[in-house]
């Protein structure tokens, strides 16, 4: 029984996930991850956000690193390199036998859903994790350079091109997953908390996503975004970069704005360090929470999950 | 120039090819290896005599495991076994590299002949190692409880299940790989050494690729094969125990007559533990030199080489 549907892109939404994976009972969190920026590399589907929320609520992210599995190793890389192989994206040993098993169960035919909550369960990952879709929708970043494919803008080419807009390539014929469009038309939802990732190629491709925003206006529970801006910085990756790019200024409250212009949201979560934007916020009719946002600590994971649910609830009860 | 032409399964073939490069120019030497036990695994082609051959040849065998890479680790293969993945072909984390590496080329096209090529120069195996054929021939085993894919029988059932037979699926659709063929056409040729490998699936395949054998009948050079069995046992692998069950003795002279009955070879080598089967292998119309043929030391290895080529030199010179 889903309480919580947390939308998510990678390390920063993971990050919120594990807080809200604390804070409620596992079985009433369902996370959705975008799987905009999977992609077939080597001959595998890889499937980074999927993978990152799934290390993280397992336990076997990598904390040093920022991404990837705890205790990894790169012969393999290493070996690729000696014979020449594209050794771009940085697949570790222990990393890669997840791509390669995906891959050879979605070649038997199942779905993207079904083989990722079959990796759950091997990982212990004990989480109603679901891709967005089972079909392949994939981002494509416009940049002044020609249009590239999501990993080669962000990890090839270490998110340098300048970017002048965004599509995601398959979205209008993808469905979302069934788990994920089931969740938010149960009368037992309570929240749906859009975690701090990137709102254009994380959380962007998600909503794109048929069906999905009018799920959102139609369903009981409120919808709750926390800013992936602090103080005009992105703490993990382009969001910022992209924003001044694409001539929004980079702050909280044009993320509030992004969101809020689509009627997509109802509450949304700034920084203690941008507290001074909150009226401005609540000027575009979404009631705003000011939160120590920034997650170093698992305590800080926790104690922001808990006050985005209890926010949630606050907004339910008010209406 | 192609003066030898050494005809190769995996570990014992190998050893000997590693003789031949030290004995001779490695420009002159050609290793064609057996590829009727490659197959499809988790995705990738896998080639294990042509990379056992190519590790091998360019210093990287594990000498200890006597099969796969120097320094190898396991870490792809523990992480596939937590998610239940295939785990009974031992694939090391250095070793999955060549595998993915060498699909990727054939998805984009390339032959098996190029690959190998390619591989053996990034890997600094300074040889001309070539596959039986670029196309698909796989050794089918039969047995009292089916048929088994070769490395099924090989690798996962460990040689258990009772031997009754052999096929080459697509053999005769294959044709002899490009180089090979014209290696044994080249008026430089002065010996093809059958290497000590398994007679009915290392070098039958080679032997049953059409044009080969017509091939080595015209041949200016003399085909000399050097006994994988010794004093009735094999040094490596199932060929005694699949000559016991297919009711053939299990002797250096059964070997003998086993290329003999085709007119296949000019010398054949035994080792000093067999000397006393000399007079019967020459009964065969075959010439016979008795050597040290157990390859321990690099030392041996050398040795052997050096008689097998003055021994098919003599050949030569008697005709």
């Amino acid at each position: 029984m889903t309480r919580i549907v947390a939308l998510s892109g990678g390390v920063g939404g993971a990050k919120l996930a594990l807080g809200l994976s604390r804070v409620v009972a596992r079985h009433e969190l369902m996370v959705v991850a975008n799987t905009a920026d999977d992609f077939e590399h080597l001959g595998l589907h890889i499937s980074p956000d999927l993978d990152t929320v799934m290390y993280t609520l397992s336990g076997k992210s990598n904390q040093e690193m920022g991404w990837g599995r705890e205790g990894e190793s790169w012969a393999f890389l290493e070996s690729l390199e000696e014979v020449g192989g594209e050794t771009w994206f940085r697949l570790g040993d222990r990393d890669l036998a997840i791509h390669v098993e995906r891959t050879q169960h979605l070649r038997a035919g199942e779905s993207l859903s079904a083989v990722t909550r079959h990796l759950c369960d091997r990982l212990g990952a004990d989480i109603d994790l679901v891709p967005m879709t089972d079909d392949a929708v994939r981002t494509i970043v416009e940049t002044a350079g020609g249009d590239l494919a999501f990993q080669h803008y962000f990890v090839r080419d270490r998110c340098e091109p300048e970017v002048s807009g965004f599509r995601f390539e398959g979205i209008d014929a993808a469905t979302a997953s069934p788990g994920f469009l089931e969740a938010l038309a149960s009368d037992d939802l309570e929240a749906v908390v859009v975690c701090p990732s990137n709102p254009f190629v994380s959380v962007d491709p998600i909503l794109a996503l048929a069906g999905v925003r009018e799920a959102l206006k139609q369903a009981a529970a409120p919808v709750v975004a926390v800013s992936p801006i602090v103080a005009g910085l992105a703490l993990k990756g382009p969001a910022a970069k992209m924003m001044r790019e694409l001539d929004i200024p980079a702050t909280a409250l044009a993320v509030a704005g992004h969101y809020a212009a689509r009627g997509l949201v109802d509450g949304f979560v700034v920084d203690e360090t941008d507290r001074t934007l909150a009226p401005e916020v609540e000027k575009l009719g979404v009631q705003v929470l000011v939160a120590q946002t920034v997650m170093e600590s698992l305590a800080d994971r926790e104690s922001l999950a808990g006050e985005v649910v209890a926010f949630a609830s606050q907004i339910r009860a008010d209406r």
